[in-house]
């Protein structure tokens, strides 16, 4: 990876320059809407719905909400991912010296068993640089059939993060391999970022169309938050605009550890979940956090539940008929479910209420995965009838892993 | 309905015609292209995949094909049938003496199940006028609450179709309403019609920014043909174009009826099957059979297995990240597996290929029907390899009931 200290500095403007970087290799991915979604989220919750929530006994808000879905689920490699690997990747290669038998031959590593290994394997193959992905031996065959597909060298490892940090330090030791990180690196953060931008546009042109509004787009935009990578770059992307950015999590396990670390004004280094939503079991990491946190340019983070996650995903399923893993709806369940959230839209947007971005991250499951987490809601479903029996916890693990 | 001898003649104009009348109410659906799909399209099959079938032991053809699909899934109530539904209540309108006090305050009447049940509905409700739609007691609640949902009066039936007519005959007496059927009716066809159209200058429009081709667009576009009123439509819609048009069938237990009643030379007025592509177990209906049959406007209708269904569904939700039902991946199935299809490709596009439209007719599913969909494919998974067990018919019954 390029040397950070030489990185554009982190402003919306970087984050413009890096849009022109990558667009030739991304997709420019549409943005949705959907009137169902908007009339389900601009009514109150049931005040049976708010049992068992910190606010249970509450009068439900009432805010009116109008989405505007950023679908990187239809993404290259299915997430957003392939932005910031693509801009990390053209980064290096305007890097002195890199080119010229500095290093290119020698290709560049990572470590991840999710999205960013194909991502990386993608736009390295596209570059013509060799791609090194250390996998854990327990990553589904599709997962690593995927990234040996992109023309990667993969290394398998153990599952720890010691582990897998290891046999990255020998892979770098024996070929010379540069690292790029899953997201926190600047240039990553930049990358990511871009879906921002586009997001910024698009909903700006179609609340135009619409014509009851002077308004020069969004009001806000809801992003998921794992390593923070994207959360921070979409932060940076609104900088200046009006446009106010939250990020959310999911509570599982303590999952919720940016949320956690802003309450107690410190980074919280070490996260153990096996949410269902895998793609944010990260800890939010270094860079992210300076904007997250020290530059305040992300308003607020949720926490959303397990349940409200698969709730979430089926009305994206069923309704807007797209598919999306657990980690992308995060977003749209805060914005239905969360009353911290909600009672802001309230507040602030009133009568006219709020147009709300939503990044959906990435829709790469499978089948078989989503037979899995349903029957496993249904598991749920039961429990909260009175039925004593499984929490559905294992069941998630399973699907999740 | 409006008297079947006053509709328009069935030719292109009178679809054109039809869309301007529907235009507003019914959504621009995207044409997708996916490049994973046309590579997968674009390689000869496995020899071993064609063990099992008519092409058993033949050498696998090599066509070259690019896809363009028609996202009838993201339409409104989640399918084409809004489109004939909103002509045929148009129509109805433009009929003379219907609105002043002649028949509007009556109302109209249907009996469905499935998507046209909600496709009247929303219709009907969008013009001001009674809706009451005739379904089975064992309809899911999903689709019941779905169709109150849009204001119809709901009346429940039997499951065969002389106890739905029965009851549809007493509405009609009790009511005045005027019958408004799922397929068998030029008003409807025309309608249906109306998405070859838009596939049409969308296709042509993406294949002009290609830059590589002196064409005026698509060479082919399969449809799925169930009562045959949306085949025909998109026939109507072609003719004259140049473009040719395939129907695509389930096989399942004669779903193929009307590729049996081409072969036959004439119409087969009776099929009973419970293919897991629920929306084609009807016949092909009269005047769709003139357009199809008498006036050859569709070339040729292929089948395709339950087996070639689930494989397709898998790929467009796993890599096209889109919800589709079973029957909206027919024409899909028969454009990757049906030989007959294919070697039409090989030898008459050459190396050229052919750009070939794909209409992905709705997305009407949960999350459970998927998940059980996809544990019946693993039975007969264990079945191809030699498993002796169950044949996974009973399974796909239950998930399409």
């Amino acid at each position: 990876m390029a040397d950070p200290s030489k990185s554009p500095p982190l402003i919306r403007s970087s984050v413009i320059a890096a849009r022109a970087l990558i667009k030739e290799h991304i997709h420019y991915t549409p943005v949705l809407t959907n009137t169902t979604l908007n009339d389900l989220a601009s009514k109150p919750q049931l005040a049976s719905s708010l049992a068992d929530t910190p606010w249970a006994g509450q009068e439900p808000s009432n805010p009116k909400i109008r989405f505007f879905f950023k679908c990187e689920n239809l993404q290259r490699i299915g997430a957003f991912k392939i932005r910031g690997a693509f801009h990390a990747l053209k980064r290096l290669m305007a890097e002195e010296g890199w080119q010229e038998g500095g290093g290119r031959e020698k290709g560049v590593v990572t470590h991840s068993s999710g999205n960013h290994a194909q991502a990386l394997a993608l736009a390295a193959r596209t570059m013509g640089i060799p791609a090194h992905i250390v996998m854990p031996t327990i990553s589904t065959p599709n997962k690593i059939a995927g990234t040996k597909g992109y023309g990667a060298n993969v290394i398998f490892s153990g599952s720890t993060s010691t582990e897998r940090e290891a046999v990255v330090e020998d892979v770098i030791k024996e070929t010379g391999a540069r690292l790029v990180p899953p997201y926190d690196h600047p240039d990553i953060i930049l990358g990511q970022g871009t879906l921002g931008i586009e997001l910024q546009e698009q909903a700006a042109a179609l609340i135009a169309t619409r014509g009851d509004k002077v308004s020069n787009g969004l009001d806000a935009i809801i992003a998921p938050c794992g390593g923070g990578g994207m959360l921070s770059g979409t932060a940076i992307s609104c900088e200046g605009t009006g446009i106010f950015v939250f990020g959310a999590e999911p509570e599982f396990e303590g999952g919720d550890d940016c949320k956690r670390g802003l309450e107690q004004g410190r980074r919280i280094e070490t996260v153990k979940t096996l949410t269902i939503a895998d793609g944010l079991r990260t800890p939010v990491g270094a860079y992210p956090w300076t904007v997250i946190h020290d530059r305040k340019l992300v308003r607020q983070v949720f926490s959303v539940t397990e349940e409200q996650i698969l709730k979430a995903m089926r009305l994206v399923l069923e309704r807007m008929k797209i598919v999306v893993e657990p980690s992308a709806v995060v977003g749209l369940a805060t914005a239905l479910y969360n009353e911290d959230f909600r009672r802001i839209v309230e507040k602030e947007g009133g009568a006219e209420g709020w147009d709300v971005g939503i990044v959906i991250s990435g829709g790469n499951t499978s089948v078989e995965a989503l037979g899995k987490m349903f029957a496993a809601g249904e598991v749920k479903a039961e429990r909260q009838e009175g039925v004593v029996g499984l929490t559905g916890t294992r069941h998630i693990e399973n699907v999740a892993g």
